[in-house]
């Protein structure tokens, strides 16, 4: 069986997205879960090689098929404007916005055409992909729009290990993203519930190799204590989760954000369904600043990211930690070769 | 010098509170940093000594004064009713309320007739309170509306160790707390956010010994990202902060509640002001689910608790963990003993 072929974008050159590409590329487990390929520009991975240095040299390829790399040896499509190589470190740079656009949108399309079997992507700045006049809050509504989705969710992923204790890792699914906790309020509905479970539900499925158990988050403190603190959980929240116990999910809900996070941790739950941003994110922060994988669940391609951004106060020093995205091709690879894989296309 | 002289309210009879202040109790640390009593009822102490084993005897005393205990010896003064001691293990009981009620009063009104120098709490369960006819939400609205005090806060604070790396420890402290999402959204203010931010700044400063340093959160991901997701940044805890700074508060924000609370974590704040209960509970659950210890600020007396609760399923059984009872007596012990405790008594 041939290693999932995987393409890497470069993101933001004027982040730690470049270095955090090479330095990963020159640990040897990286190329025996993948066959890895860069999206980007061979000039600026040339130079992120050479300030983390070892003998990596980078060559450029014209076609995903030709990628044959090594701890040694980094295939890389060109995908990006010569423009981008002059991009300074550290500063919002709409040819570096530019950039990580295109090279997303270039490797999205080889998914989508399956000429690859999963992309993962290097933090991008919002600030110049807007200036580069993309008007998008990130990669993931990006892919969804490209990829023709609605129904989509961000997924933040710690594998198991020392902090995480269930063997499938965790999981945490956002019902509510990128808004206002008032918007959130207003946004949250039992049909966003119901589809978050399903879409993590199933993406679990092919991590664990069975059935995955899912803690539903309530809104309110103490899940609303009984009404006296708010009523969507009774409302929103519980509806969600009695149809989706009919659909033969494994849900359990709602239950208090603060104690269900923390049993989730020690392995009772594979997965946590939670009601808005900061919920599901000041818990894997807390837990791995560094090593949580972000995955887009509901696209018709495997996408997987580091978790963190571009960093510029970190950038271009040789510094920046490179363990998120060792994890992060490690998901990719595994959710391209899952089983699941081929009805997922089908159905999509 | 005196130890200061702190009492440990009994809490409720059906919980876990009896046995681990009874394995506390055994700690020799515990009577080199404080001397302790028991405000409860004496046969209920008892049975908790007995379920716990060792050589402890418990002893009636009459009035705080008489406390001499050792590991061996507890002294305890009845302030419950006989009719506690009938009540089973785990289950909601008035009997039980009454009793977890009747504690914290006596112990309250000694503390703040200058008997004893602080108390620490045992868990109540809110449901047998309110079965027994008191309807707060639990100790820190009763203890504030018995000291006649409308200005408090509740704080969950970690000492300094293996996951807080300050020197100080870490506290959070909520603006709003006991509410829903939408109550907590509407009842946000700068006056709210400034008047917690001076309590938790001046119960730092006496665990520290020198002006701390505290992040406030955003209420909104990404801080708003200027305002995108949200205006309560820029109206409400902007204003808040730079009002702070100006009374020589050290505060920074508003930062994003995901990254804030790691970065207190890795010690670069001694304290976070966080907006409403999930965005400091889901930390501190993770953080440390049985070391955590409940300081209610803002009262003319020393007030700190175990952060956990009655937990039902497992009170009388000796398995409960009792390193919480042992950490909230450390702290209820330093602040009796805070040079800031004689000014604090002359303000309020």
């Amino acid at each position: 069986m041939k290693l999932p072929l995987i393409a890497i974008t470069m993101g933001d050159p004027a982040g730690i997205g470049p270095e955090t590409i090479a330095s990963a590329w020159q640990r040897a487990e990286v190329h025996a879960f993948c066959r890895p390929l860069v999206v980007g520009h061979p000039e600026i991975m040339r130079r992120a090689a050479e300030l983390i240095g070892g003998p990596l040299e980078v060559v450029e390829i014209h076609s995903p098929a030709e990628a044959a790399g090594s701890t040694t040896l980094m295939p890389c499509l060109r995908a990006v404007n010569a423009e981008a190589v002059e991009v300074p470190p550290g500063v919002i740079d709409a040819r570096a916005g530019q950039a990580a656009y295109d090279a997303l949108i270039a490797a999205a399309r080889m998914a989508l055409a399956g000429e690859i079997d999963g992309i993962c992507t290097a933090p991008l700045h919002k600030g110049a992909l807007w200036k580069a006049g993309h008007h998008y809050p990130g990669h993931t509504e990006l892919l969804a729009e490209l990829c023709g989705v609605d129904d989509f969710a961000m997924m933040l992923y710690l594998g198991p290990g020392s902090v995480v204790r269930g063997n499938a890792g965790l999981a945490i699914v956002h019902v509510t993203l990128h808004m206002s906790v008032a918007q959130a309020l207003a946004a949250l509905s039992s049909a966003g519930v119901l589809r978050k479970s399903r879409l993590v539900s199933r993406v679990m499925q092919e991590l664990k190799g069975a059935r995955p158990t899912v803690g539903v988050c309530a809104l309110n403190p103490h899940a609303g204590e009984d009404g006296l603190f708010g009523d969507e959980e009774s409302t929103i929240i519980e509806p969600a989760v009695e149809r989706g116990l009919v659909e033969g999910l494994d849900l359990t809900g709602p239950l208090p954000a603060d104690t269900l996070i923390a049993r989730a941790v020690a392995g009772e739950f594979d997965a946590v369904v939670a009601m808005y941003h900061d919920q599901g994110h000041i818990a894997i922060k807390l837990l791995a600043m560094h090593q949580a994988v972000n995955v887009t669940l509901g696209l018709p391609i495997v996408r997987t990211s580091v978790a963190h951004g571009t960093a510029f106060d970190l950038a271009w020093q040789g510094r920046a930690e490179s363990s998120g995205m060792v994890e992060a091709l490690r998901v990719a690879a595994r959710l391209a070769y899952s089983p699941l894989r081929d009805s997922r296309r089908a159905e999509s």
